[in-house]
């Protein structure tokens, strides 16, 4: 169906302010060009060209989901209480699953994601290895009741999902459809004109161990994630890394406690001492969920990341304030020689070679230096715990790493057996035993990447939209309205470029040539025909290309068939 | 894109035995056909075919949207509690509304609707007479939390709703969008193959006093609905009616006491003194929401309808066994002579010219005859108040009325400024004087219609789906697969089709073909192409119309072009 809408009547309300609530541009433009309006925090209304790009989206997603074979369905967002007692996560996820309750008192939640409720619904008929392997998805809205809700859709309490999950016999059957998953995000993120990279991630609450993510690469987003030239990337939180080590001593020396009064910071005690920060090493406490001490030593100069502690440890958390004073144990001088009975020394990968450690000593004003592990005290478990830095070792080739700031924009999940063994989801094998299924899941955040697409797009007078995902393709701007010179030229390019296939608007408002164009450049319409008097007595029309700045005359017969041609061309490169 | 699936691969569990939770045909074959699953009471994921269906219905609606000018945007599901306290609905809904705290204790709800948010997004954007009319609409996920959810998608308690609002100045505009709705639904009803009546309704919860219900006639049907020859029809609990009144007494009488021991019930009253039941009259207790008594009067052989007495005094209650005591009358003997003090007497229009009524007198085992209204007591208020029943004349022309089952699918409202009032939502009119928008709004059950139209659309074999809404269009059914003689045949028909912009499955399962052909009576495909060996040896296939059971030989070359041409008639019989 051909697409002509006039400016007049399409509700675009545009804003000619910054509004005080928009900390990033996404969010700022969104706003202003009258995409999206607040109804409550992290909670947003799309108004018709942010549903217009947002329906765009979907539909590039739905297009790629289908190439791979994965069918379209639609599960519930109000989800029983019931399944989400059966795979654990009604207790684990903490208050941000927002709950509620029926009538009768009987608990639901509003669903962040929906392992729990496919899961029950093929668990019953998926019978067979026949019947597999299976893969289902659903675009829908999703929610999460964020501590902090903020950057407009980046992080929202309310927001639409691609939600896939898949269902198979084998692992190797799981790695094929795992690797198309991939391919097809990488698809879609071109397609979304998306500047992105796959990287290595953590799997957070979702369970599984195998995870990449793919983020736009954008100075405002949330996560940080390190690469390399080689093509490896990983989000901050989940980087292994290699370390450079180059310890001054190499050799086991004798174990010596040292007086080091007032020397409580790694800091200090390189300095008091003559010794590089990497030679000390520094210890943090923590607990599990049963209430046992872990100690985790990583290199003086470096981060313990939180996140690889709970990987190595499942389910610890730091020492809080109070809970050293329990543990009768000083927080600036800990280290793994005579730790409280009953503690686990957990160290990292980077300190196995080394011999002569500079550790806290569990009692204030003394530190242990030369301390050799298997000699003077026992590591229980060698993991990779430290946060990567620029600089540090690629962990595939001899580059090293650099930094960089991005979105978040969808996930793929190797599940594994997590919930189907959790919730008892079984199909019969060839010689008729019951397994579990192993599943797969996978998402695309559609309303962030409408964001994401803005935080790549954009520059000091509005949005410039890839074409894939403009509200439209083309603005015909008349500086006059109604008249019978200029009025009448732009109506038929408008009307021809319709005819064509093009999705056109006319800014048929009268109003000045100057709000016009304001408004053409903050909506973003990737090629805006501006037929002025001048212009037209001389039969030809000026095209402006929005995300290049580039100008164009053009004869007015020949107008729309070349504008149809460069849209055209600019859909075929991002198909 | 082409369209060509492999039942091999498709998620369509279908059921051999009825499933016992469901009650009617729509709720039965969708379970059996592999369309939906229950999540939870009234709560159903759709699988992959339901799904189909599902998406076909709201592109038609949609396409029917943007024809009369209306803008597709998004609300949230989650809206905040305050929004709800403007309108006064936080209070007025009751349980239904599902409510919701987030982790700060702020109160939410999920919408049943969206008036309140719709108002308060343009309230302070729409600020000119010259920004108006404007329509805007969503296809959604709704939430109400039914007492008794059942009959599948019909009463269900997460349901897929189109809902459009519009604003205008004048009531002209309202009416004139008002009416091109009205049109535009009458126009899906047509495309989704429903056989559909128009009908007067009433507004409900929602507000305002305009309104139209589209219902889909179904035998199943929750609604009861009266209709005339000449076209007009309404729902029961608000249709209008003209009660024939032939009574035996026309002129005044005196008032006569009666003594009349243990008659309790109009029937006996009539029986004992030889009259016509429509000859007495029926008084039935309510209260205001401030305690305020008020007596129903209506014709001794008729109801009271209770949705016309809250019409007529709005917020009324009838009494319960309890209030009879508390107000200190007599349940069986209530009448409008002597009421106790401060009684408002509200009486249907049918009694208006009658002058001798036969009346309880608000004492056990006494009545009162030839009460006239004006001279023995004060009527306050002449209202509708009866219940419609068949027989009664039509409101419209001389033609009496007939009733009928139906399943409400849609409906038109004209709110007035119910909501802009409450929610001071203004605009300011051509002498700058700020006035309250009128608005409209205007619903389609999505989901509920996909039910409508299986119940207008199956036979004992399954369903029988008319084109447009059928998850495809054609089956391919070889009746072996993978042989060099029948499968080639039917493998390259089924591309044909889909070249041809055919939504087409080709059942490539290895069953026999009973399960084959009972599997897509069940799902219903439109056009079943049959491709069984000795056929091919001639040169033939066969064709069957699932709803007409209507079957065709067709020569194998010409196969594919003559079922796309039948396919394409039928998708234009319903364009």
């Amino acid at each position: 169906m051909a697409v002509a809408l006039k400016m007049s009547e399409l509700y675009v309300p545009t804003l000619k302010e910054d509004p005080a609530e928009a900390e990033i541009a996404s969010h700022r433009l969104l706003l202003r060009a009258g995409m999206i309006r607040r109804a409550a925090a992290g909670i947003y209304t799309f108004l018709p060209l942010g549903w217009r790009s947002l329906h765009k989206i979907e539909q590039i997603v739905r297009e790629e989901m289908d190439a791979i074979g994965s069918q379209e369905m639609m599960m519930p967002a109000v989800q029983p209480a019931e399944l989400w007692h059966e795979s654990g996560r009604w207790s684990d996820y903490g208050p941000e699953l927002m709950r509620l309750n029926d009538r009768h008192g009987r608990e639901f939640c509003l669903g962040p994601t929906h392992e729990e409720i496919i899961t029950a619904t093929v668990r019953h008929e998926l019978r067979s290895y026949r019947d597999l392997p299976l893969s289902l998805y659903q675009i829908q809205v999703k929610f999460r009741d964020e501590v902090r809700p903020r950057f407009g859709l980046l992080r929202g309490r309310e927001f639409i999902m691609k939600d896939a999950y898949s269902f198979h016999a084998t692992q190797e059957s799981l790695q094929v459809h795992y690797d198309e998953m991939a391919r097809a995000y990488g698809r879609i993120c071109e397609r979304l004109g998306l500047d992105y990279r796959p990287v290595d991630a953590d799997s957070g609450q979702i369970g599984g161990k195998v995870t990449t993510e793919f983020m736009a690469l954008a100075e405002n987003g949330e996560a940080e994630l390190v690469y390399c030239d080689c093509g490896w990337a990983a989000n901050m939180e989940a980087a292994r890394t290699v370390i450079p080590r180059d310890p001054a001593v190499t050799g086991p020396v004798p174990l010596e406690k040292v007086h080091t009064p007032n020397l409580r910071t790694i800091a200090d005690l390189a300095e008091a001492f003559d010794m590089a920060e990497h030679d000390t090493v520094k210890t943090m406490a923590g607990k599990t969920p049963e209430g046992r001490l872990v100690f985790f030593c990583v290199p003086g100069d470096r981060e313990l990341n939180p996140v690889k502690a709970d990987n190595a440890v499942p389910g610890v958390q730091l020492l809080e304030e109070a809970d050293f004073q329990a543990y009768g144990i000083p927080k600036g001088s800990l280290g793994p020689v005579s730790p409280p009975a009953d503690t686990r020394v957990v160290a990292d990968e980077s300190l196995r070679d080394t011999v002569a450690w500079g550790v806290g000593s569990n009692m204030n004003d003394y530190h242990f230096f030369g301390a050799m592990p298997g000699r003077d005290f026992e590591v229980a478990l060698w993991a990779d715990l430290v946060l990567a830095e620029p600089g540090d070792g690629c962990p595939l080739c001899d580059g090293t790493l650099k930094t960089a700031r991005g979105i978040e924009v969808s996930q793929v999940f190797q599940l594994g057996t997590k919930y189907s063994e959790s919730m008892s989801a079984t199909y019969a094998d060839e010689n008729g035993d019951e397994q579990p299924f192993l599943m797969g899941c996978y998402g695309v955040g559609i309303s962030r990447s409408l964001a994401a697409v803005i935080e790549q797009h954009n520059d000091a007078n509005g949005i410039a939209w890839p074409v894939s995902v403009a509200p439209l393709e083309v603005a015909v701007i008349p500086l006059t309205v109604g008249d019978d010179t200029v009025w009448p030229i732009a109506e038929s390019i408008w009307h021809e470029l319709a005819a064509l296939g093009v999705e056109t608007v006319i800014d048929d408002r009268d109003e000045r040539a100057g709000v016009k164009f304001a408004d053409a450049d903050l909506i973003g319409w990737p090629f805006q025909v501006v037929v002025g008097k001048r212009g037209v007595a001389e039969g030809i029309v000026e095209l402006k290309i929005r995300e290049t700045g580039q100008r164009e005359t053009l004869r007015v017969h020949e107008a729309a068939a070349h504008i149809a041609a460069l849209v055209a061309k600019a859909r075929g490169a991002l198909a």
